[in-house]
């Protein structure tokens, strides 16, 4: 099923996938986060966990500079207001300017009216590299029907598949659509990543955390689809891992940074559950 | 000292407490929160931890249309400011024309001018369902002399059942004082909740944990003061079990959350140790 | 090396640092805290385990009338915004005033020239007692060539002890230096705090608790330069046993607050590696 074409530099996709991991340790990357004030904590620890560094700055004052100093954006629209709107165009125009990677996450669009107007507004006024969501919130921005439950996707989508490389298309991002099982397109290739655990939709944060990791992966991969798929595959895998040492959400949750910290490279590999195919 | 009257589709107020909370698992109610900076991380995981979907927003562009879909709010005054009390009556007064439980966490009322004079005027504004606080707040808005040490009561009331009754009568709600003992009273009734631990005195958001949980069981049961009984008495035994499974504040926080995850019922009728008489 | 003329109501300094950890329990100082939204739950909660009492408020029709009540305050410039400054210098200035303990974080001073401005703003208009910030933080704002990346310290400084003690100097405060090693001076005496463990910048908010720490020390402690090498020996044998008990960043952050809560006098002794010395 590993049929896409291949960056250069790897033997295969799969060390590919191993690789990007590896490289956010070495290089640190600085993570800028305009997001929401819920999951911000969480946010940052996945970032430390894994080697990036956080940074949160969503004055209209400082966006530019912090981000002119930043390797990746992501822009999280979970408790928007109008200035985070400001500054989240703001930083993210200047993100275009600098050539780096842009990961929209669209909380909670098809939920309000409000929610849907400020994604499509991000997605007009800014190059995004990466847009991270739920179906519903997928479908919204496309302009199907929605199955909103405030922030949560509702019903079952019966093609996600389409639905993702329509995303893909339409807003010449690649796309990445979560749930039971992830999809990620960039309009050529799709992967079907098959790893991951109930109980992150017993935490909050679990598809922010996911957001942040493909901004982490993308400023050390210049192949967003494969950083992106990389991204999915790793906290997957992390919480099959957590799963197992925790006995509920709360000791999950902690088992999810304890995880994202020491996940050993062979372990990543092992475990993997990735189809990449092209379409 | 069971004498309350008892809801008509329950065979005792026991088994009625006890079923509230599977109904929460099996209903999946959606809980819109307007709420501080400090603890909506908690207070997300609390709802998910019981099956609840919780979702935050704020910003007056939104606040109706979310609340809509909900199936209740929580209004807690924690972080105030002038936008967020804007949203809270907007939010709440949309709730009041769905029919939807509205409860009030006034957080810190008493300690400043300021937060008093905010939570009388969503009192006055909003037609609230349960008044969740603690007894130096309730002494606050009721007008008498105020024992509050920032967010904290001090020194002790000596008649608390009394000032629950009255905050029920004068608010036209039912009304929740928590402290070592928790009292519940809708004008009727009184319960009287003996569950809990000392240890949630030593994390933060124990209290507004609580009024998220009194909201997710009320958006489940129409009889608010079986609802409110039910979570006040749930949440003290979770407390109960997790002090068993912690070492300290840290790993107690997140044995709250697994415990709030996986409590048997015969867990719950086991340890619960509730007083409800006719006053 | 411990040379320090020691404050006359203790028989030597060792004894003095344990002191003020037990004071803190006796007396539950009120701390109040303007900061960041990514770390408020984790400061609340740091304050809550070693017996202090937190209590955010932002809101300019407040900060006067709540810091009042406190015996402390915290300045966390962490996620800066025009109206967060305006709170912080009222509050300040309303904590001067009253003589209380002022503790300033300039977190990120050095990224951008906001950060710098902002704190350099409430160093002129605050009197503070305790700046406690990262080698790039401080060096910032004394004008040096700052090697900020993002809120991180980047680099190595080759004489921290000489630029904590023209901090201390510049602006007449308690300056605190945190890194491998934490600088304290006063501008007459030197503490270097060996304390610590390299999985505190595997954790957000580290740096953040440590400041509410060293507020929550000089609320019960006169002489600041005590209370600030206590709070910062305290944290990092806090560190030490935590990283034992913990098995990555997610299980050391509760063992963290597990710790503050029951560190003992005795293990506190045995763990302290501080040097103390006149400059």
């Amino acid at each position: 099923m590993l049929t896409r074409p291949l960056p250069e530099d790897s033997g295969d996709i799969l060390s590919a996938l191993g690789a990007v991991r590896s490289r956010v340790k070495n290089k640190e990357p600085l993570i800028h986060h305009i997001t929401n004030y819920v999951v911000a904590n969480d946010s940052a620890n996945a970032m430390l966990a894994v080697g990036a560094l956080p940074v949160m700055a969503i004055s209209t004052n400082e966006v530019e500079e912090m981000v002119s100093q930043a390797q990746a954006l992501v822009i999280n629209l979970g408790t928007p207001t109008t200035s985070l709107i400001e500054s989240a165009v703001k930083a993210g125009q200047a993100a275009n300017a600098h050539s780096l990677p842009v990961v929209l996450d669209p909380v909670g669009a098809g939920a309000t009216r409000y929610r849907t107007d400020n994604a499509l507004r991000v997605l007009r006024e800014v190059r995004i590299g990466i847009l991270r969501a739920n179906t519903g919130e997928m479908a919204s921005l496309l302009g199907h029907c929605s199955r909103m439950r405030g922030v949560e996707a509702g019903g079952k989508y019966h093609n996600v598949a389409e639905l993702t490389i329509q995303a893909s298309l339409t807003f010449g991002c690649v796309s990445v659509s979560t749930g039971a099982i992830d999809y990620v397109s960039d309009g050529k290739a799709m992967a079907m990543i098959h790893n991951g655990h109930p109980l992150l939709k017993r935490v909050t944060g679990a598809g922010c955390m996911v957001s942040s990791l493909c901004a982490a992966f993308a400023a050390v991969e210049n192949d967003v689809f494969i950083a992106s798929t990389a991204a999915l595959a790793f906290f997957g895998i992390v919480a099959e891992k957590a799963a197992l040492l925790g006995k509920g959400p709360g000791t999950f949750r902690s088992a999810l940074f304890d995880t994202m910290f020491s996940l050993e490279e062979s372990d990543f590999f092992k475990s993997l559950r990735v189809e990449v195919k092209n379409i």
